[in-house]
């Protein structure tokens, strides 16, 4: 039975969003349920807890629009943080630069990274062997909360929607110690979900990061399989956030290898607020 | 039976996006089978041989982004020809504008206009009874063709994806023949497909618009309920395509009334073209 291709479906304020395939794996962690199917259009995907996390097709929608913004644009990149992450991509973005010297990816369920491993070796690609990535099963929360001051250049958090063991990645507390643990030009990127499925949530996550730091910009793009499709990544700083000011040349490298993300399309993807969004914003 | 729940889903390429409410309608017409179903975040919507067109919660995603890169940049906007825009939209966001005096709708299939206007009232709006709105139930590409020269300012193509009765409406030979009934400084705006799930026809529809015209340029955003959530709008002029150039006192109302669209978005929509279809246009 396992091998009959079944329609999995994410399920959202009355609408669904299935893909139809192979299941590779089904199984409960400490934390969720892990589901890995494999489809003809999108490749191999991951849901955990009925929620789509990443196919193999989309996830450069996603990972090339929280990594490239801030690692191209920032000087010094040497110390990064990851919180979430398990599927690797966003580690395999970071390691493009050459500059990146040490990553720490830390992440709440070692099963999801197994699993990645096995199932979703294109996505981790060569990170999960590069000695730059040091992997720690650990909650974010708790590790921010040790790590001392001005400890990484870049945090990226690649987490889930708010759930029971994901709210803390929400708050303005956590939103503090980040800033406490970044260096002093230090950028916090982080995923900010939907404006249209996650309305209340995003336009938190914005008036947070707007209060806690004193630059921050949010920028819109595509993620086709989340519901909705819309999807938002928001970039802070408390000294410098100047996305657009990049090294061409290396960028030029970046974009070559980028099949969503290029410097034009960054620079517009940071002014795609719906005007509704704007709205509220301003109301 | 037919008050009960259901769900209602489109189908493309191994995965589906579904919508669950009560089915108000479902029958064929002369053309295809339409389905009206009501649900509780996306409101009422409607769904032509299996495909979702439109919403009352997402409509103006795609509406809007129609409509106002042309008509908020045209100097001459008095005579316009809508092909398709059976559900209402598009005329709703043209009769905005005061200088526009006379729309031709013609749409191919009547029963779409009956069931939008008898169910989808909030999209249609007050176009129904606007008397700048003339409906014309005929084929389009017979209605372009037989169409004397300089006859409409603006021609908005607002159809569903191709299909056996709406091939002819992809073509260059038709694309040719809107050129022609363009006034000199006319713009054709067509929804030109989305570059991922409709990759092919819509890297077809960028080219061939290319070769036709002068100057063209496309919009990159979001619709929700449709395939990929990713959507395309395509602008096309012999003689000027200044979309940003428009005049600020008449923006600013538009802008008010808008749930999307604003100047800044829009745009910005024109940078967001995919990296690997940028590839796949310079190649």
């Amino acid at each position: 039975m396992k091998d009959m291709p079944t329609w999995i479906d994410e399920y959202h304020k009355g609408s669904r969003f299935g893909l139809n395939g192979k299941v590779l794996l089904k199984k409960n962690s400490k934390y969720q349920e892990i589901l890995i199917i494999e489809t003809d259009f999108y490749g191999k995907a991951l849901m955990l807890d009925g929620c789509w996390m990443t196919s193999v097709r989309d996830e450069k929608y996603y990972h090339e629009c929280l990594v490239h913004p801030a690692l191209s644009s920032i000087d010094k990149k040497s110390h990064i943080l990851i919180i979430g992450g398990g599927d690797g991509g966003t580690a395999r973005e970071c390691l493009k630069y050459s500059q990146v010297s040490k990553i720490d990816l830390v992440e709440i369920d070692e099963e999801v990274i197994k699993v990645s491993k096995t199932f979703l070796k294109e996505i981790g690609g060569g990170a999960w062997s590069d000695k730059r990535l040091a992997i720690h099963i650990d909650d974010g929360v708790k590790w921010v909360e040790t790590t001392k001051d001005n400890s990484y250049d870049v945090i990226f958090i690649d987490c889930s929607d708010p759930s029971e063991f994901s709210n803390l990645l929400f708050t303005d507390s956590f939103y503090k110690e980040c800033k406490r643990i970044l260096t002093k030009k230090g950028i916090l990127a982080t995923q900010s979900e939907s404006p249209e499925s996650f309305e209340n949530i995003h336009i938190h996550i914005l008036k947070s990061l707007n209060k806690i730091f004193k630059l921050s910009e949010t920028m819109y793009s595509f993620v086709p399989i989340y519901p909705s499709g819309i999807w938002s990544w928001t970039f802070a700083s408390d000294e410098e956030l100047n996305l657009s000011k990049v090294n061409y040349k290396e960028v030029m490298e970046i974009e070559n290898n980028c099949d969503v993300w290029n410097l034009n399309f960054q620079n517009a993807a940071f002014k795609m607020m719906p005007n509704k969004i704007v709205k509220k914003l301003n109301s």
